[in-house]
């Protein structure tokens, strides 16, 4: 089996899909989708770290409850984030008695923790896990950026932090029928040396094709084989740098390529530069929109890739490159 | 099979293992048993944080060389350490096209690392994986507490990060000797309303606590099975609250626990308070010279319990409670 390459055996089955957005998101064109809201994108807390820890514990619990089970039933918890120590996936998971696996991939972390998830299904007796990942607009910004009462001017280059956690149920099941995880390809941190964190598509985006491309060598299949090839999240500029870099590889994605960054906001009205980011932009449009199109057989064999940009402030600061890493996730429907 | 817990039908055998440490590890008890040094801790990089990366760099390398392998051999790495955004082992993998999977728990991220990267050889048909993390002295310090240069006085429950990269190359062999890692239990986030980030041995024990009695529970087993107990990093502190939770719990475990925390410096001559702490800790101490007693089969079954303490800079600032979370992995050796 090639390197980092994973085919189950196992029916890992998605059960559920809960999610949580920020006050922006929910004026998107993907609002009648999600499950639950904020109107201040503080889900009640009094500051923005608590808020998104907060919106985390609000999702996981609508995900679990959907799935028809309690948190008791949950064998291992898998979840990560964009805040310094993972800090809000580990308060939002304090609450539940949960075993509970840290993962980090930057925005890549919703698809590894999808990955990882479906292994332990897939080596242990284990039933049901939980996979989620989060972030939001204003603990990342301080975070990352600058505060927000600075009022920074961002470049068109930039994507907007998604405030939004995706939460996915998953069990080993029996059943033929059903969403599966069937597939699952480990991705390579690639630097191509790009040094602006206001274009992280462009660091992403290598990493994105790097993985794509062995994917489609590995696995014999290609692009059309698939009902969406779903990136989350290079947003508008890390799009086009990735269907090009793909292209120069010799594989055409772009007549069933989709960025979750580009779906979640409406560039027209809302005003999001390059598209949304984030680990919970890829976790919420999927735990909400595409299962809803999973479910509803419009599509019935997608691609997820999760795409992230290995920074933080301080290698910013160092004037470090930027890498990426991109893991994939083959998403099926089966039976009626 | 109890939720989070792993008993592997395959054989994940230990092929090896590699250390790098700093000036003041060194200097310390184990100095004879790592690999690589740096007498400024600095490993010949200008800042901290580009010390840890390729601290991590040369100790992954010699762990693969004494493996009798090449980097191209291995088919995932899992790795995680404390800086933000686990930038220290992301930078440290960035120069090895090696499918890499990102691991945060604090000081539990070795632990984690070994038993998700022998999940992931359970799980799949995957060969050979990597498992490290590290810790910098310098690096932890500045982002966690107080520039080096300021001088702070530190209190007597406080723990000294180590400085320190371990790794480990696992294989799924046939052989039917060798030491192998045969179980794993997923630990739970558990807060006991801890707020003093200078004793993070406190804030971990309760952690610990609840994974060895959960344990002990699910496998049938007693403390007196095992030739050692090894935590990794309570501390003096930590140590001596995780015996007596324990015993409250009814299992007693002060006659074969040891801790990496307490090994690692010699408490007379090395003005570490509490002891040594930090991912690289227990990574370090067991790739070294718990790996070297193995061999020399003075230790032929143990646990090893990585503990982690999960706080950041921002949840201390905003007064939140310290949670803590430990994940156990039994080690076997087999044959002669």
């Amino acid at each position: 089996m090639a390197r980092g390459y994973f085919q189950f055996k196992k029916r890992i089955q998605i059960l559920s899909g809960g999610s949580a957005v920020g006050e922006l998101e929910a004026r998107g064109p993907l609002r009648d989708y999600f499950d639950l809201t904020s109107s201040d994108s503080k889900f009640g807390m009094d500051t923005w770290e608590k808020a998104e820890a907060e919106m985390c514990r609000q999702s996981h619990s609508v995900a679990i409850k959907k799935a028809g089970i309690t948190a008791d039933d949950i064998d291992v918890a898998l979840a990560g984030d964009l805040t310094n120590q993972c800090a809000a996936s580990t308060f939002g998971m304090k609450d539940k008695e949960i075993p509970f696996v840290g993962l980090y991939g930057a925005c890549s972390t919703f698809a590894l923790s999808l990955g990882m998830g479906s292994l332990l299904l897939e080596g242990g007796d284990q039933k049901t896990v939980l996979c989620a990942s989060s972030s939001h607009f204003c603990s990342a910004e301080r975070q990352y950026r600058f505060p927000l009462e600075y009022g920074c001017q961002r470049p068109p280059t930039a994507q907007t932090t998604v405030s939004a956690c995706g939460s996915v149920v998953l069990s080993a099941a029996s059943e033929e029928k059903g969403i599966r995880i069937t597939e699952f390809l480990v991705g390579t941190v690639r630097d191509y040396g790009i040094r602006d964190a206001s274009n992280m598509g462009a660091a992403m985006a290598p990493a994105c094709a790097d993985t794509l491309c062995r994917y489609f060598l590995v696995s014999g299949r290609k692009p059309e084989d698939f009902d969406m090839i779903l990136t989350g999240d290079l947003g508008k500029e890390g799009s086009g740098i990735l269907r090009e870099l793909c292209r120069i590889g010799g594989v055409e994605i772009s007549r069933n390529h989709d960025d979750c960054g580009n779906m979640i906001f409406d560039p027209i009205t809302q005003d999001v530069k390059s598209g949304g980011s984030g680990c919970g932009c890829s976790a919420a449009v999927f735990a909400s929109y595409i299962l809803h199109r999973m479910k509803k057989a419009e599509i019935s064999d997608i691609l997820l890739v999760g795409t992230g940009a290995l920074l933080s402030a301080g290698t910013v600061l160092q004037k470090e490159t930027i890498p990426g890493v991109a893991h994939l996730i083959r998403i099926q429907r089966e039976g009626k």
